[in-house]
């Protein structure tokens, strides 16, 4: 895929080279949850990805965008969330390598994921330096190509066919809620949004505790996380250089909430809902409860991104 | 509806009348758990359902088989689990009265459940005797018409309407698991699975702690549950008398399964699927860890029962 913003033409693409290899996820309602934010909500349920999360969308595309040359040396990342799950997945189909750097801190059941895809782990110490030495290393060493888990317009276009899917399974879309970390979800939503929806409004939803994306948004240049800390782990990341100027053009605001609405948010879809669904997923109600998003009787979309969370670690 | 084994037409037709108050719910699948047990699994997916449970179905439909006059004195019954819910949320979608007689030691959170719901609740002893007791003394009172949550062809028919989705929705079906309990979900399912399916083998799953359709079907005479004890609470129900002739003819084999397998299925269910299920509906996939199901390589539909839980209580 060429070095530029995805096109309409770009995420029809990407959903017909990895349709063979995602899932078609649904979108679930709830009346009661209806009735209590006086919006109709569809929730789009990326939980049920294979992987356990949307990037399985994106990692696909960018390997499937691989030359013939690049395969045969397969693809690296440094990661200790779900993209590391979903490119060992993806390049284990593709029966290319993937050559992932964790941190030796990473979560067992991270690394179990990784390893039952048949991905080769190389751990280093539990800091950016070292995660970035590794791989460098490791790419001199095996002439993998290095992917990257938002910043890259390959994995943008992938994580917009699950808003593609949205707009066509409800057409009559208002608004839709995003949870922001890096960047790659949001800015593959935004471009989907403005492509395949009708006067979308798409609006980001973010941490008190990791408001990057809030404050980039607002000074009009990327503002980096400086030790973010919120129970929402996939949010911590701060914006890529991709992602933020597809976010100023295409996203209508952004808007931050509690720990405290979070772990609420999180617990009324458990209840309600039916799905486990991890934290970072939960900020998106989490911004209807807090009331930071104008609308009454409008149907909104709900992104679900993942659901792979430790269960005998709850907070509620 | 008449006093006969519902028919084809019966069932299409309890479809078309309760379709604007239920769901038509997703059907889930999952290729670790597929590689897991060597067949295609299918989740029909009745958590997702209003109220929490495919009791809607059968409440909806019992209560637009009502006529006109019965219409005016509402509804009662006996329960303190799903069929409460379901038929007070029914109840007031067609605003008509419901009386429900629980048991004075009912969880708080399915007392609050049928309340929010609107209906009237009489409390009584914790005993079978004191529910039915009461029950006749409040339909004496109000000449409310008793729905039993089971053993009654109205609600069967609804029941019967998940497996027609199924069936619709999965047309290569080659057999599907069913948990039972008084054998309204199953006997539904049997039904459909013969009017809709092509040579579908309906097998029901129950815990060894109450397994009194396991008795019975192999007696050929009804075998009531003496002291049942299982974590599936919604299983410990003894079959219905209109119940047990249609699984006699329609379901192919019962079989058990234990109280560790339940709980394993469970959070397999969890874990893989992201899904909340109570442990009633974990029986099905309990069977195949038990290897209790002949069946490899085949397209095997699981009807995922309810997922009312306190998530506090989980037993993993």
């Amino acid at each position: 895929m060429s070095e530029r913003i995805p096109s309409k033409t770009d995420i029809l693409e990407a959903h017909k080279v990895i349709k063979p290899f995602i899932k078609h996820t649904p979108v679930l309602t709830s009346k009661l949850l209806d009735e209590m934010f006086n919006n109709n909500l569809y929730f789009k349920c990326e939980n049920f990805q294979n992987a356990g999360s949307f990037k399985s969308r994106g990692a696909v595309n960018a390997i499937m965008n691989l030359s013939n040359e690049e395969t045969k040396y397969g693809v690296a990342t440094h990661s200790s969330g779900n993209f590391a799950q979903s490119l060992a997945r993806a390049a284990k189909i593709l029966n290319i390598e993937a050559y992932i750097v964790m941190p030796k801190n990473a979560p067992k059941v991270k690394v179990n994921a990784v390893k039952e895809y048949g991905g080769k782990i190389t751990f280093c110490e539990p800091n950016l330096k070292a995660r970035e030495e590794t791989l460098a290393m490791l790419i001199s060493n095996t002439g993998a190509t290095e992917l990257h888990p938002y910043d890259d317009y390959a994995i943008i276009a992938g994580q917009g066919t699950a808003t593609l899917e949205l707009c066509r399974d409800v057409p009559e879309l208002d608004m839709i809620l995003c949870p922001v970390g890096g960047g790659g979800l949001i800015s593959g939503a935004a471009l989907s949004a403005d492509y395949f929806g009708h006067n979308i409004q798409v609006i980001g939803c973010e941490p008190d505790g990791a408001d990057d994306a809030y404050k980039s948004y607002l000074a009009g240049e990327i503002i980096p996380s400086i030790n973010p800390n919120t129970i929402a782990d996939g949010l911590l990341t701060s914006l890529g250089k991709r992602n933020f100027p597809i976010i100023m053009s295409y996203v209508k605001e952004i808007v931050t909430v509690s720990e405290d609405s979070i772990i609420k948010a999180m617990k009324l879809i458990y209840e309600r809902m039916k799905i486990i669904i991890e934290p970072s997923s939960a900020v998106t109600l989490a911004a209807l409860i807090e009331n930071k998003v104008k609308a009454k009787g409008s149907n909104i979309g709900l992104i679900i991104s993942g659901g792979n969370v430790d269960l005998s670690k709850l907070p509620f």
